[in-house]
C-alpha cells in the first residue's frame, strides 16, 4: 500500500480517537489489618476495567521495609481460587492478572497497569510489621459513557439482566479501540469489532470509535493476496497482525455496510469502498471451478469448536456479505451494485447445487465431507442459500439435533440467533438468548464470556480455562437483539 | 513534647529540604535480542542510586502479550550470582532488589521504584515473541551535586581512589535526608548522620541537609527517660523510630557541635541547645554511685561485633561528647559551660579509677568483666580518659593484639582512626585507612560497605550477607580524614 494512503488512514483513525471516561468505584470494604501471609479480598460489586488505588498504612509501628504484596485481579470468583503455578495453556501466561509488587512507603499506592476485574485479592508476602489496607478505589475506564446509554424499558427480569450484563461487557471492551477482551489480547479483532459496533448502535452510539477501527484496519498490511489481517495493534504504534482470516475480511465489509445503514455516513463508506471492493474481488478471483469460495487466500475462523469443518459456513458468510454489500451499493446508487448482485445470485446457485444434500436434507461441508453443524445451517440461512420453510426446518433441526456440532463461542451464538430471526423464528431466537446468555447469568456472569458451551463449561480453546477471557466483546450482542427487536419490552406487538 | 514545638521543628526541617539533582547515566550496552529465559546484564560503570528506564521493542513480530521480566539491581557483581530463594537473614527480604514486572506494550519502560546499583540484570521470564532491549538509562539522584564537590589534589593513587569511592558513597546516601544506605533502611540514623555530616563539610558542604536532619530528630518522640530514638522516618510523614540508643543520643549532640564548628551557625545551635541539654542531663542523672554512665535510659550500639561488651566504650563516648559540648559552649560564651566542664572532669576521674586496670595495663569493660577490645581503647582515648604516651600504647596494643576484639563496621573503624590521630599516630591512621578502606577497594568497591572485617568478608549482622548494604553512609569518612589532614596531598608538611 502506498504510504500516503496509509498515513491518511491513520490520521483518520487518530481523528476518531475517543476520550476515555473514568469513573471511580469505591467498594465498601472495612479497613483490614494484615500480617505476613494474610489475604484480603475486595469485591468491586461488578466487573470493571481500570486502575486500582489503595492506602497501605501501619498499625502500631511504622513499616520499616518495603511491603511485598501479591495482588490478583479476578474477573470471576472462580479465578480467585485458581492455582496459577499449574497453568498449562498455549497462550502466554503473562496474561494472568497477578502482580507481585513492593510498596516502599506507607501511603497511597496506585498500580500502574490496567486490569479487568470484579475481585481484587491482596496477599501479604512480606512485611516487617502489621499493616492496614483501606481506601480501595478503582478508576474504571471506558470510551463508553453510561450517561450516553440509550434507555431500554425491559420488564422481563431475565432479559433485563441479560441486557445489563451485555451492556457492561460492551462498555468494558470499549477503550481506545473496540477491544476483544480487556483481560487478554486487548486488541482489535474484526470479528469482535463487527458485533461490538452492532451493539453500540443500540446502546452508546459511539460511532467515532467504529470509524476509528475501520480506518485502522484500512491501514494494515495486506497478505500476498491482498487480504487484511484479522487483528491489529494500535498502541504504542499501529502494527498489523499476521493472521489472515477470510471470514474476518468479509466481516470488515459488513461492518462498513452496518455503519452506513445505522448512521448514513456515506463519506466513510466512499472512503473505504476500495478497501472492501479489492478484498471481495480477490476472493471472487480465487473461487474454484464450481464457483465456490476457496481458502487459497487465507484461513477461516467461524468458531472455536474443535474439529469444525468450515467450508460451507465460509460460503454462507461470503454470500451474506455480498448481500449486505449489494444492499448498501444499491441504496447509495453505486453502479457496481449490478456486478456484485450478479455474483451473489450465481454464488447462491452454486452453493445450493454443491453444498446442499437433498438426500440428507441438510448442508454438507468441506466439499463432500459431511459434518452436521449448526454453523453450516446458520450461515447457509444467512447467506440466502436456503430460504423459507426449508430454511426454518434445516436450522431448527441442526440446533435441536443431538448429533450436530454446536457453537462454542457467543460469536457463533450471535449468528445462530441472527439466522433464527432471519427465518422468522423470533420466539426460538429469544429462547436461545435466554439459554445461552441467560445461562451465563445463572453462572454468575457480570460480563459475558469468550467461550460458553453449556455442556462443557470448562472448555478453553487455549488448553487452560484460566486464560479464558470472561468479558469478551463478541458476547455483547444479546443487547443488540433485545433492543433491536424489542424483546422483553412492555408492549411487544411486533418484530420489525 | 509540646505540639507547637514539634510543628516548629518539622517546619524548620521542611525549610531545609534540599533539591534532588538527577544525572542521567547511559551505559554503553549493545541492543540485545532476547527470548524466553535469556538474560542481559547492564553495567552502569559505577554505583548509583536512582531510576531505571529502558526500551523494549519487538524484533520481527509485534509482542502480543505482556512481557514478564525479572529485574535485579546489584550493588556488587557478587549479588548478581546470589540465589535469593535461600535467603535466611533476619531482616525483611523485601529489601532484596529484585522485581518481577509485566510490560504491557513495547516502548519505553520506566521502573517506578528507586534502586541502588552498579549492575542491572534483566531476565525474560515470559514473552510470546523475541524482544529487544536497548536505550538503558539510569537517572541517578542525590541531593549532592558533583559540581559542588570541593577539589582534592591527591597524588597518591590509593588515597585518591579511596577518596573517590568515599565521596561516591556519601553522594549516594545524600537524598531527602542523610540516608544510612540507599539499598536498605533508607532512613535517618544518628550514627550515620554524624559521620556523613563530617564528610560533607569537606566535600559537598550541603549544610542545609545537616540542619534538616537535626531538626527532624528534634521533632521525634522521646522515650520515658527523655532520650530521642536512634533513627527516624520522614517519608511520607515524619515518624519516630522505637529504638533508643544512648550513644546515638550523644552523637546527636556531637553533630550539633560539629555544625557550629564548621559553619559558625550559632542560631541553629541555640535552637537545638535545649534538646541536647536535656538528654545530657538525663544521662547525668542516671549515673551509678561510682559516677559512671549507666544503660538505665536506653540501649547502646557502638559496633556490630558479636558479643561486644560496650560499657567502657559508652563511658568514653559520653566523655568525648561532653568534651565537644564544653568546647562549643565555651566558644559561644554559654555560662553553663562551667557546669558541664566540671562533670567532664569528674567523669574522667571516675572512668580512670574504675575502668582502667593498671595491672593489665588496659581498660576494662562492663564494670569488672574484662574484654579486650579496640572499641574500649579507642573510646577511652577519645573520651580523654587516657592521654599521651600511655594512650598511644594502649591504642596501638589493642589494634595490634591478636587477642583483642576488632571493629566490624566502618562506623567503628572511623572512631579508631580518629583515636589514632588524637594520640598523634598519623602514619598509623593513614595505614589503617589504607588497610580498611583500601581493602574494600581491592575487593572491587564502588562504594564502601556497611560491614567490613578483613578476616571475615562474608560477615553479616543480620544472618545473611545478601541483605548487607554495600553503599553505607557510615563508611564514607575516609574522605573526611584524607581531606581534613591532607593525606596524600602533594605537599604533606604538617598535620593540623
Amino acid at each position: 500500500m502506498n504510504e500516503t494512503l496509509r498515513t491518511y488512514y491513520l490520521s483518520k483513525a487518530d481523528e476518531n480517537l475517543p476520550p476515555i471516561y473514568s469513573t471511580v468505584i469505591t467498594p465498601s470494604v472495612e479497613p483490614a489489618e494484615l500480617g505476613r501471609g494474610d489475604t484480603l479480598t475486595v469485591d468491586l460489586g461488578n466487573h470493571y476495567v481500570g486502575y486500582l488505588t489503595f492506602r497501605l498504612w501501619y498499625v502500631d509501628q511504622y513499616i520499616d521495609a518495603p511491603v511485598k504484596l501479591a495482588i490478583r485481579f479476578a474477573e470471576t470468583r472462580q479465578e480467585l481460587e485458581d492455582d496459577y503455578n499449574d497453568y498449562r495453556g498455549r497462550l502466554c501466561q503473562s496474561w494472568l492478572q497477578e502482580e507481585v509488587v513492593h510498596v516502599d512507603f506507607p501511603g497511597e499506592y496506585r498500580m500502574p497497569r490496567r486490569y479487568a476485574a470484579r475481585y481484587v485479592q491482596v496477599t501479604v508476602l512480606h512485611t516487617p510489621k502489621r499493616l492496614s489496607l483501606s481506601n480501595f478505589s478503582f478508576a474504571a475506564v471506558s470510551s463508553a459513557r453510561m450517561s450516553d446509554l440509550a434507555p431500554a424499558d425491559l420488564l422481563d427480569p431475565e432479559l433485563a439482566a441479560i441486557d445489563r450484563v451485555a451492556v457492561n461487557t460492551l462498555k468494558n471492551c470499549m477503550q481506545r479501540v473496540f477491544e476483544d477482551g480487556p483481560k487478554r489480547d486487548r486488541r482489535l479483532w474484526i470479528g469482535d469489532l463487527r458485533l461490538e459496533a452492532l451493539a453500540d448502535y443500540y446502546t452508546f452510539r459511539n460511532t467515532a470509535l467504529v470509524k476509528r477501527c475501520l480506518y485502522l484496519f484500512a491501514a494494515s498490511e495486506r497478505n500476498e493476496y491482498g487480504l487484511m489481517p484479522g487483528f491489529a495493534y494500535e498502541n504504542p504504534v499501529f502494527a498489523s497482525g499476521r493472521w489472515y482470516l477470510i471470514d474476518y475480511c468479509l466481516m470488515y465489509v459488513c461492518t462498513l455496510c452496518d455503519l452506513y445503514r445505522h448512521t448514513g455516513d456515506a463519506e466513510t463508506f466512499r472512503d473505504l469502498y476500495p478497501v472492501c471492493k479489492s478484498m471481495l474481488d480477490v476472493l471472487h478471483d480465487h473461487k474454484d471451478e464450481k464457483g465456490l469460495i476457496t481458502t487459497r487466500c487465507g484461513d477461516v475462523f467461524v468458531d472455536w469448536c474443535p474439529g469444525l469443518m468450515k467450508g460451507s459456513a465460509l460460503e454462507g458468510i461470503y454470500l451474506y456479505t455480498l448481500g449486505e454489500w449489494c444492499d448498501t451499493l444499491e441504496s447509495l446508487g453505486y453502479p457496481e451494485a449490478v456486478l456484485y448482485r450478479e455474483r451473489l445470485e450465481k454464488g447462491r446457485i452454486a452453493a445450493c447445487r454443491y453444498l446442499y444434500d437433498e438426500q440428507k436434507n441438510a448442508c454438507v461441508n468441506e466439499r463432500d465431507q459431511y459434518q452436521y453443524s449448526v454453523h453450516t445451517a446458520a450461515w447457509m440461512v444467512l447467506g440466502g442459500v436456503v430460504r423459507g420453510e426449508e430454511a426454518k426446518r434445516i436450522l431448527s433441526d441442526a440446533i435441536g439435533s443431538a448429533d450436530s456440532v454446536k457453537p462454542f463461542t457467543p460469536y457463533m451464538h450471535h449468528y445462530t440467533v441472527d439466522a433464527l430471526i432471519r427465518v422468522g423464528l423470533m420466539n426460538e431466537a429469544e429462547a436461545y438468548i435466554r439459554k445461552i446468555w441467560g445461562g451465563m447469568i445463572k453462572r454468575g456472569a457480570d460480563t459475558f464470556f469468550e467461550v460458553y458451551a453449556p455442556d462443557d463449561p470448562d472448555f478453553s480453546p487455549y488448553g487452560d480455562r484460566k486464560i479464558n477471557s470472561m468479558c469478551h466483546a463478541w458476547s455483547c450482542t444479546a443487547t443488540y437483539f433485545i433492543r433491536k427487536y424489542g424483546m422483553g419490552a412492555p408492549s411487544l406487538t411486533d418484530y420489525r
